[in-house]
């Protein structure tokens, strides 16, 4: 075996580089050629492609995105894509690709390593801490650490001026970035889509909290949060991208403005989790997985991904990556019911 | 004279603790007392005071927001306010007021003075680098470092997704914070309030830009932009700030993504441009405005307000600051055309 | 049970206000009265004790330090001190003291809880990761990311000057900042305290490295590391702790320099690693450690600390965390050779 | 005319590639070919160059350092390496240089200016702001806001700890970086090279601080200080470059120690100061400079400098800048006082 492709697909998510840096400096101290494959699958697709070299990855462990791009182009929804990436995988000669990415990137090269028309080694990432089959995948920690910064930032306004900010986080499916961010930034309210929202209940404990003489509070909601009692509503709104509009947290303030009468703004934090430098903690884990990988090509684990377990490394198929999301620990969350307003 | 009043008023701003501070210190040293006045104006009108002594300002400097509060509160459309404000102003003891506000809190603080309900020294604050009368009032440094910062940041996720984004940064009135981000922040396309936005040439110069062979773009937009083509509209959104729902810049990455056919995204960055750390300038004019205030206050130079010409202090009367806005440098804008998109 | 007492002991790490505030919080909420001792055990001994309340805790998650104070008193040396902190203990009506610290602390809480002087539950902090009986022990998330931060800046002063650059980092007995911000940080050369450093290994690593055209060079050095050469030579610097005169890395500069020829230099990150803001893990890892002390009082294991096993709380004897330190994962140091110069 | 070089000498700055990148792109919308000099005069020595295109400066605003790389060779100690420089410059056909540098730097191009080996256009930059001519030269912003972060950090050790914290700077012969992150930081006594240390007036100051209830303090020192009582031993450190290995803020820290009682600690915060991200401002100014120098080889002003004159730009002759260091602002100094120690 020889010549390895990666490829990164998906949302980008601060750590990617460090994977690619890892597999160039790894694989390349094993004899092999890695071939960088440009903007996900459609890198396959459009045969669009390239050696990397030490060079290549020199200075990106500090970089955001990916130096090789991405997409969000499912395949195995075109036949013809599949094609494609079929034929370019064989005439460019590659013995084993090596795909970071998330759920969705993953179903896909589940499904291609399952027909057989490429071999798959996976590395996990997820920004929102969704995904399962790994104790971590990196992205998460940067993404904390930027929201916990920008409610650090909340705060001191919010005390000036006497309201309420609601700060809307990332999180379509699970609240991991509300949940960790929201403990530490000292947030009174966390809403995630783990728990339907009781709007009600919201603003009847910002009211006790301000009765008990707080004059400000910060409502930590995640993009993908549900309503308990207008669920049809809230669902619409998500459904649609309104979120971009700052459908749920703006409906929500509004919602919390005309029930307790405090002044209630938003801040959507939005894009800035996801771009700009790693956490350290990213880069190490996007470095371990990286090398890793290699490891799992030599060993032809061919359909697993590269897994963290109690802080070592292993590998399970990629199935166990996407069959459920990784709800929030709610254990996690019962413990910090007593930081919040009730 | 012996006892000083000090107040924060209008939206908060990176400094303004630092102004406390200096106020504090450098007053107790020449035997003053000074009195902190919460929540701007309101707490004239309610009396609620109270004597700040060195304790009450260690360890603010790096802190953000204002510890005496802020309010938006407008006592000159309320004559029982005003009589209040002059009531407990005399019934205070305080023999001049240290107003540390913007355009709004100095047009308060101005008329308050010619009726000669009280004694006022200004001291300028602006996020927006909007006030005349001063080179600098506070607050903008601090904001233009946090923007920057955030557009680093979409930088690393505009290239690896291949996506024009969009950031909508402060900037009412005024330019400033786009024009210094988007330059400091590598944009491609810088949109300010003082030059209607001409759509069709943006989309013209991002599709230019993209057949030259780029393929991502950033594109800073100050919330005040009103447009060429459809003034009444963009101007209705600005009026019923509907900037918060991503008002004007959702518009523009729409109307961009409908005509170039790239996919656009929008990152608001709202309140977190306020909020958290000064920067090291902004403590730094905050402090020598905050001991020069206290050296107007022995000048008798009521009316007046700390002014900073090429670095030096000095006073103007408070008028000069609100005849009208200072608007964005032409030379920088025209300076750094060569590096935007056309 | 009614009245916990808590103290801070040791160096100050970042989340320590974390675990005061989660303590306060989670006490409170039970129906306790929570009693912080200042200045760690040197409070016991001069009865300078307070009743912290929830305003004692506001907005001190983001503040490094300890608000209760610390110092590095060993009353185990002094039996008239041990009187006094017994009489103290007894007249305050302390039902039990969550004592906050690291090995030194723990090893004076666990000697005073074996002669029934108090009773003790600790929580462990450890910004160098050293101690055992747990996972993880917060500080050392904060330390990393400082250190890789100052490594990145280190990157582009040593790539403009074509030098080598030596950077010092925490871990007296221990590589583990070293280790994982030099991996993050991508340095060349990581020197740590578990493997004695062969200097001259280092210097032929860098020459081959250089030799393949690279033009700088970041070496990570530990505060404590010996030499293998050297050994005594190495030791009584460390042991007169002539680290703070850039000792034991001044000199390993000064030995590449001479036997390498290229121009070296030293950077100290010294004190900044453990002061300013805490990530947002460690005040994670804080806050949960606090409400778990609590917990632990209630459950009433004396002599216990709390414990982070595969990301759940236990509790563990105290003996556990001091009667070794946790050296470096071998395996992540394996792992990270690919990437060092050789 | 038309080939443009650049160069950058001297130590590394924060805000180098911004010129860089603007010098590029200016040049280039005005048809030049602009020429990148490597590692300073050596360069031209070595005649090592590259053309410099759009993408060659794609991506540095957000870098430290200096893609062009630096030296601190001084050829005019070298009749031969004038004659390659000579030699060099006319076979490359380039037709002005554009030296972004230091008061050394602008020693050599001035020299070489006269001697008409080179015609030169200076950018200007001092991270300690020593230089005279220009309001301001980029550096000193991002060094003042890293050095105010880390005194932000040792303000919280030193009050958990009750220590004096002696931080040492850079300002080898002003002491505009301890005046101002001094005050930003809010130190209690700094110390710079314009102002000959007076060690009694010091630790008298720091004891009456602390017999005011004070428990730690934060003293700011100059690498270059020197001592009112000691000055040949002082001078002697400082000459030897000691201070690398702590010289002079190590014995400050010393004779405080031993003189007060109080427990003193040095950090030195070194390299980190220039390397990593620049400031907004840094930025900013980079890019006019880099703009305004193309405009001074259009007009031909050889021998002059880019000049910031009450935020306008300029050109003088680079005499001017070198004929004296710029020293501290007396009139912020002793606006300072207020919040020192004394």
């Amino acid at each position: 075996m020889k010549k390895i492709g990666i490829l990164t697909g998906g949302a980008d998510c601060p750590g990617l580089n460090s994977v690619i840096r890892a597999v160039v400096c790894k694989g390349l101290h094993h004899g092999y050629v890695i071939t960088g494959i440009k903007n996900g699958w459609q890198g396959l697709i459009d045969n669009d492609m390239k050696v990397l070299d030490l060079n290549s990855v020199s200075g990106i462990l500090d970089r955001g995105g990916t130096i090789l791009g991405t997409s969000r182009i499912n395949p195995l929804e075109n036949p013809d894509q599949i094609k494609k990436i079929s034929e370019n995988y064989k005439r460019s000669g590659i013995d084993a690709l090596i795909v970071v990415g998330g759920e969705a990137t993953f179903r896909i090269a589940s499904e291609l390593q399952k027909r057989k028309v490429i071999r798959v080694i996976g590395v996990p990432k997820s920004i929102d801490n969704s995904l399962s089959g790994t104790d971590y995948a990196f992205g998460f920690d940067t993404a904390v650490n930027i929201a916990t910064e920008c409610i650090d930032r909340l705060h001191t306004t919010a005390e000036s001026h006497h309201r309420i900010m609601v700060a809307e986080v990332m999180g379509r499916y699970t609240g991991w970035v509300a949940l960790e961010a929201g403990i530490a930034g000292g947030a009174n309210i966390v809403l995630v889509p783990e728990i339907p929202v009781d709007i009600e209940a919201v603003c009847k404990a910002l009211k006790n909290r301000h009765q008990c003489g707080r004059t400000s509070s910060i409502v930590i909601v995640s993009e993908g949060v549900t309503c308990k009692d207008h669920p049809e509503f809230f669902k619409t709104i998500s459904e649609k991208k309104m979120h971009t509009f700052g459908g749920i947290s703006e409906l929500i303030a509004r919602m919390i403005e005309s029930e307790t009468g405090f002044d209630t703004r938003v801040s959507m934090l939005g894009y800035i989790q996801r771009g700009g430098i790693p956490s350290a903690y990213d880069r190490l884990i996007g470095t371990r997985f990286g090398v890793h990988a290699i490891e799992l090509v030599e060993e032809e684990k061919f359909g697993h991904m590269v897994s963290l377990r109690n802080n070592r490394l292993h590998s399970v198929p990629i199935e166990e990556a996407i069959e459920k999301r990784k709800t929030i620990n709610m254990d996690i969350y019962d413990m910090a019911r007593v930081f919040f307003a009730e």
